[in-house]
């Protein structure tokens, strides 16, 4: 019955009998009328497989890829084939320069009051240990500012540990919140004498898995090493803190650096069929932890970026500009793709009409907010008006656009931030449990849609989204 | 408000208006009025955070407590001298031989025909493979049935790949259905010349996190090397086998085993007021696995007992039965210290009233099945009817009793099951995850209340409840 209806649907609107083209020239509030492609695009992006089986294939075909890894490039490998596979107008790959890191082993226990295991991992970029470990008494902190507030006395010496739990939200806003004890930590630790860092895994889940992440050194602070512990084990340090404040941690941990190694951006485009120099950018990352498989981190983004890209590119009629899909390079070790793309695009940035990034896993889209001219946002807001028929809301215009595309903005490029549901992402995020089965494959496919009717619009708009207010930007 | 209800009712319970003693001969149905001390063992059992803080001290002070490691002879010491510091009229242990094993490390990978890492753990008491690790293909199959019906031109030099997934049921009953791949899978694998066992973890999570348990050997069978992996990794496997038949695994693991060491049954007595030699066993296993704290595994069980039984040791006047506290060892290798029990008790055995046995986490009892004479089965129904007051249901006559107790009713003791939520149960069972986070607090005093209760009655019982029927057991 359902199928019945659904071809039904398809019969109307290969006669056109829902929409028609945009008004040209509409430069005010007038209701337009939707055009045929956008009511299309979401039926066949919820009736398609594609982006399941893409974030499948790489889960399984690649599995994990940590930027400047050897399994780093069979990802470029299987994404400039897949790309080309799908037939896009233009596939293409630019270098970029990347440090190479490898997690090694990480091992800690208790030492006392009270002897247990712990289950611990390096936080991405950490040096090792000494061979035979670091053993020292730990000083908890509840926060990142808690440590910035301490004093050398209580810090040197110690293992510093940052137990500040992370909040659950949809929009996970909780892990801005906790995510400095890890990125910085360890340079504010070392800064008090501090011998290394452990931290309450940035996550929202009650797994015995430790999230890594990215960390960062300071070039006139000794380096200390740093390592994220899974939220029982944080509890249980907590424990045995309540009854003696002497709590003593072994460590040793053999990650190492490994030089620098080529990636690459991979780039796919559907040529805009009026103003093919115009872009509209979709961004993903292709690179992942090496924990998990990468599958909502960011395996999902690959899948719904090219997904949605592909049913543009079998249009019978193409929009104006260019969607170019962008699987970035080195997201997680620094937005080092993103970097470079935009050093390689330098001159092209001002042809960019909009861009967005999918970076969040597959949680189901909810709104939409931009980062456009003031003058523009009622015109955006009615031509975004369809996606509501497939549960996109209309937001405001605080966009940051997301992971790379964040730093488009200070260039002048209005974006977008698709908001989705990342109720659990955090529970996942960064972890082995990052994995394909984490993955709702009826949600992907509503994130293909409002990324295919984004992408649409936004290359065959006819508004003026220049000159964007980067002081607009707020997340 | 809830606070002055119950003070309330505590002052009705003092004033005795709610019941009454049992009637002296009750043989007949004859409705039974509840005696005063069950209605009040409910109630202090709700209010009391007894069981929560054993359950918190066993996970934070001992931790993991494999069968014949350091640790286990650590819980003995606590149990010990928790047990004491309780108060109970008598506390004492008795020796029990256990064979050490040690986990060493467990290291996997797909060789072809995409390589990635595996996450696995060994089975408990398996060998290690040679220091160079095994590399070979794998051959699946859905069960250890399919594997029994194989040829062993399929089997021979092959890894063997058990892939059966475990129903999650309230009942548990998933386990039991899938559990003959783990502890019989490598003998009949090696049979048929197998180098390797690897399962799917016996467990119904979806977490990249291995679930160990005990499996066997048999002398005259060569001894092969057995792990098991995380759901997400033989959804991994699976997902290659359905492109190319020919998945080749590379195993390295280091168990050892340590020789015999000397563990102990803990045991404590509320000795009865006028029949001491009668005895209402209480059992939980001590002993637990070694990647987490032991918490739902069977840290709830011990604590769910003693406290119960602390309740009882409290009340002014004591059940004429002796209630005893048999915390086993080394249950998880093999229900050592419950036949180590049966020997050094056999003379008693015929004076064991009543057993039960609390080994299945922390979920709410629902029900209580007995195993007790056909003939006595009505009076025990209605003299466990109170039960119902605390959300526990009277089954009927095809209780096991549970882990070490399931074996007291080849013995002629009578058992009684409390079946428990354990929907759940099989996520965290016998992985890291089992930590006291998997514990609802709320839950656990309904336990406790139950197990209270129910040995009181049994204690204060003037039911014939022999001789049982063995063959009425049915799980």
């Amino acid at each position: 019955m359902k199928h019945y209806r659904m071809s039904l649907l398809a019969s109307l609107l290969a006669a056109n009998l829902f929409g028609c083209q945009v008004q040209s020239g509409s430069s005010h509030n007038a209701p337009q009328a939707t055009p045929a492609p956008v009511a299309l695009l979401q039926q066949q992006a919820l009736a398609s497989d594609l982006g399941y089986s893409l974030v499948e294939s790489l889960t399984v075909e690649v599995g994990p890829r940590l930027a400047g890894s050897d399994k780093d490039l069979v990802a470029v490998e299987w994404a400039e084939s897949k790309l080309k596979e799908l037939g896009f107008d233009r596939v293409y790959k630019e270098a970029v320069q990347v440090p190479a890191w490898d997690r090694g082993e990480a091992k800690a226990s208790i030492v006392a009051p009270f002897p247990q295991p712990l289950v611990i991992t390096a936080l991405g970029g950490s040096v090792g240990t000494p061979e035979a470990g670091i053993q020292a008494g730990i000083v908890r902190f509840d926060s990142l500012a808690a440590l910035q507030a301490a004093s050398e006395a209580e810090v040197a010496g110690k293992i510093v540990f940052i137990d500040q739990k992370t909040e659950r939200h949809i929009t996970g806003k909780g892990y801005g919140k906790s995510v400095g004890g890890r990125s910085q930590g360890a340079v504010e630790a070392a800064k008090k004498g501090a011998v290394a860092l452990v931290i309450r895994s940035i996550g929202t889940d009650h797994d015995r898995m430790p999230h890594t992440g990215m960390m960062h050194y300071q070039d006139d602070i000794s380096r200390i090493p740093a390592a994220a512990m899974s939220a029982p084990d944080a509890d249980l340090v907590d424990a045995m803190l309540a009854r003696d404040p002497h709590v003593v941690l072994s460590l040793k941990m053999s990650p190492s650096s490994q030089g620098f190694a080529t990636s690459y951006n991979v780039i796919a485009e559907v040529t805009g069929s009026s103003k093919p120099e115009e872009i509209v950018l979709l961004g993903a990352h292709l690179d992942s932890w090496d924990q998990g498989t990468g599958a909502i981190d960011d395996g999902a983004g690959v899948a719904i970026v090219t997904a949605a890209a592909k049913l543009i590119q079998d249009l019978p009629q193409k929009p104006a500009r260019t969607v170019r899909v962008v699987l970035f390079a080195a997201e997680e070790i620094g937005l080092l793709g993103g970097k470079a793309y935009i050093q390689a695009h330098k001159q092209e940035l001002a042809k960019h009409y909009m861009a967005a990034e999918s970076d969040f896993g597959a949680g189901k889209i909810y709104r939409m907010d931009v980062n456009v001219a003031a003058t523009a946002l009622d015109e955006v807001k009615a031509l975004a008006a369809p996606m509501a028929n497939n549960g996109v809301a209309f937001g405001d215009n605080g966009a940051s656009g997301g992971s790379e595309v964040s730093m488009l903005p200070a260039q002048g490029v209005p974006v977008a931030s698709l908001r989705q549901d990342g109720t659990d992402y955090f529970d996942y995020h960064h972890t082995p449990n990052d994995t394909l089965d984490k993955i709702d494959a009826a949600a992907l496919a509503q994130n293909i849609a409002a990324y295919a009717q984004f992408a649409y619009l936004m290359a065959d708009s006819r508004l003026q989204l220049r000159p964007i207010l980067s002081q607009d930007v707020q997340e």
